[in-house]
């Protein structure tokens, strides 16, 4: 009977064309190793050291931390980026994860003023402006109503934004690394917003941070109808102090920056404030020197994670494809790869669930002879968006944009195994 | 327009019950908390201390950590339990937890001889006995093979156990908090059958851990056809060393003693070996002295998580009963919930997505008015599959057993508020 499975099995994988991988490629690699440990069947095992001694008990780590061994799996900062660590950004390892979730501790930080240190006893949410009853809330008032959890990616605008001119990147974790994605656990903002009631004509909030910048932006009414949520948990436990604990905003799909961390006041207003980080700050500048203003949806993007610069082929043979894909109009419909700088395109399988503005695991099984190689990923959501090439992108925006550069991405495979970050124009 | 949206919403709210708990008694609440800060447009917003100050910059914390008002939230053990706290439990703090990821740094933890510190580049997964060829394979060969990630609980068989007779834990995190749910990511164990090649006649499966109890345990090997993973990563990064880095067995839905962590080897035969594991412990004492062996699936189980004694109530009005709930045999169907003791059911809503051996949270408005009240949920899967009351289960297997109590629970709530761990026969 299991016989029956496992050929069901293989005919899925020729189906997803692992065929062409070929078992043999990794059993020719495996019987070598065999060899070299003298045959398995005859001398017994070794048995390493540390089944010889007692391990840790369970009082030794009451919250739990990774292995010592995966010390350097870390988020990196750019020293030169910018010229304070209170303004600044750390990147998420994205060549060191798996799956779609991003541990917590793991997720890129931007701040522009430093992670405050926040008593959630002393912490109190605001709503006023044009609202029927002005009211302030506590943590426990807002954990008290009707919740919600969903699983959302977050990305900052200006993520790649310093390859916009040309400048390559050392790595994914530099590239892409300003996204994450965790299970957001709050209150809808339209259920506070029945409590306190909206007067007729109001159309934006106003969203401010307790943090030192007093980050401030202005969201389009509709939006926090929609599917806003006054977020309190992140994977789980309370959000992390760098994510915004106590209390932040998740606006799904949309820039970073509007998802106002150390969330502090919500005030509805007429017509949007116009304040310093949506004028000077999170515009796109076009060629005409004019700048496109309120550009909140993260369009579809996607990356392979391996192979890529941090994480080059070691060997040749069979190897998986692996990225992510993302899009803040929705579901990824399909991703495609390429492995000639965009000529020819496969299309990968996508890792269920496949969730609505939602971090997607794609694979691709490929057999690597030693050639050099130009690999490429290329993101559809559900909407019919295509992720563009970046020269597609340019023509649009020209190349004073920091922000919301979501252009396919090119890893060149070199014939020894190395991986380089280039732009294919 | 957004009144439009907001009507739907409202209506959405009544469609499950909502209007029961009603806006009103929320916003009397509120009400009264703003008058106390002398209404919100005149006098300008207090501006805490932390927003006067500049917070820690990007470097402070390459791994992130939670809030230092966080610091309770850990996970515990009950010293008098076991002799050592090597061969012991520590359990997850439920009652502290949102959604339905589990964050690793609190997944409930049980060993039998301590967790080892393994290096990754020294250690080895055998796949040997009734094969064509027996394999090692090192962390770096696993990791190029064709991978798979999915969300699953993982629950010890022994969760609830010290309540057979009628002990009464303290609260949710001692009766329930042997159970967690992560994103698992590795290779099908299929795959890697398929590479060893199996012999015909072989049914079962010995799997053994690398720690100083060497956990070894028997599985069929139509399971390991099915959806076994042999499991590297756990929510994006590498396994926790008490999760079983760097290597662990995943045996979606089924007992947590069979998903072996730290796992080195793999052997196929023809019967089970009726290890000590599964002959002295992990089997079931009937009534008649017989025992229930090999009772693999964790059938389905759910608690309520707040109200629970850790989380007493501490005002009457709108309160949101949210709960867990969990089947080894596939998709949670439904979870009801009762006011009096299981006279009465109300039917949860569900939170989306639900997934396939996972956990699902579950959400009922209620609104208390001071009265005693008997808290239960009853969670029905896809087979059909109804959680039986504890009379029930006892009346089918006795009360000598330790393993696989998944009875409706109760939560007797008192008038002040406080929550008592109760059972009612």
């Amino acid at each position: 009977m299991h016989k029956a499975k496992t050929g069901a099995r293989r005919r899925e994988f020729l189906g997803r064309g692992f065929a062409a991988a070929g078992i043999g490629i990794m059993a020719a690699h495996h019987a070598k190793i065999a060899a070299a440990n003298g045959g398995l069947d005859g001398a017994p095992l070794e048995v390493p050291d540390w089944t010889r001694m007692l391990g840790s008990g369970v009082t030794a780590s009451p919250y739990g931390v990774p292995s010592e061994y995966e010390k350097n799996v870390i988020r990196r900062n750019v020293p030169w980026l910018t010229v304070s660590e209170q303004a600044s950004v750390s990147f998420t390892p994205l060549h060191e994860l798996d799956g779609i979730i991003t541990p917590s501790g793991l997720c890129f930080e931007r701040h522009h003023g430093g992670v405050p240190t926040i008593d959630p006893e002393q912490h109190r949410l605001v709503i006023h402006g044009m609202v029927r009853e002005p009211l302030i809330f506590t943590m426990a008032d807002l954990v008290r109503f009707p919740s919600v959890s969903r699983i959302h990616f977050i990305e900052c605008p200006a993520n790649g934004g310093m390859e916009w001119k040309g400048a390559q990147m050392a790595g994914v974790q530099f590239s892409h690394g300003m996204v994450h994605c965790c299970e957001w656990t709050g209150v809808r903002l339209s259920t506070l917003l029945d409590e306190a009631g909206i007067q007729a004509g109001a159309k934006w909030i106003l969203a401010e941070g307790a943090d030192a910048a007093a980050m401030t932006r202005s969201i389009p009414i509709e939006k926090a109808l929609d599917d806003i949520i006054v977020a309190y948990a992140q994977n789980g436990e309370r959000i992390r102090p760098e994510q915004g604990y106590p209390l932040r905003l998740v606006v799904p799909g949309w820039e970073g920056n509007v998802q106002v961390k150390w969330l502090r006041r919500l005030k509805l207003g007429d017509k949007p404030w116009q304040h310093r980080e949506e004028t000077s700050k999170y515009t796109d500048l076009m060629p005409d020197g004019t700048a496109r203003q309120f550009t909140f949806v993260q369009e579809a993007n996607s990356v392979i994670t391996a192979p890529c610069p941090e994480k080059p082929l070691k060997a040749k043979g069979f190897h998986e494809i692996r990225g992510i894909a993302w899009s803040g109009r929705g579901r990824i419909t399909r991703v495609d790869v390429s492995f000639d700088g965009g000529a020819n395109w496969q299309t990968a399988a996508l890792q269920e669930p496949v969730l609505d503005k939602c971090l997607t695991r794609f694979r691709l099984p490929w057999r690597w002879q030693g050639e050099q190689a130009f690999l490429q990923s290329r993101a559809i959501d559900e909407t019919g968006y295509v992720q563009p090439t970046i020269a597609g992108l340019r023509k649009m925006r020209g190349v004073n944009s920091v922000y919301h550069k979501n252009a396919v991405h090119t890893w060149r495979v070199n014939p020894n195994g190395s991986i380089d970050n280039v732009q294919i124009l």
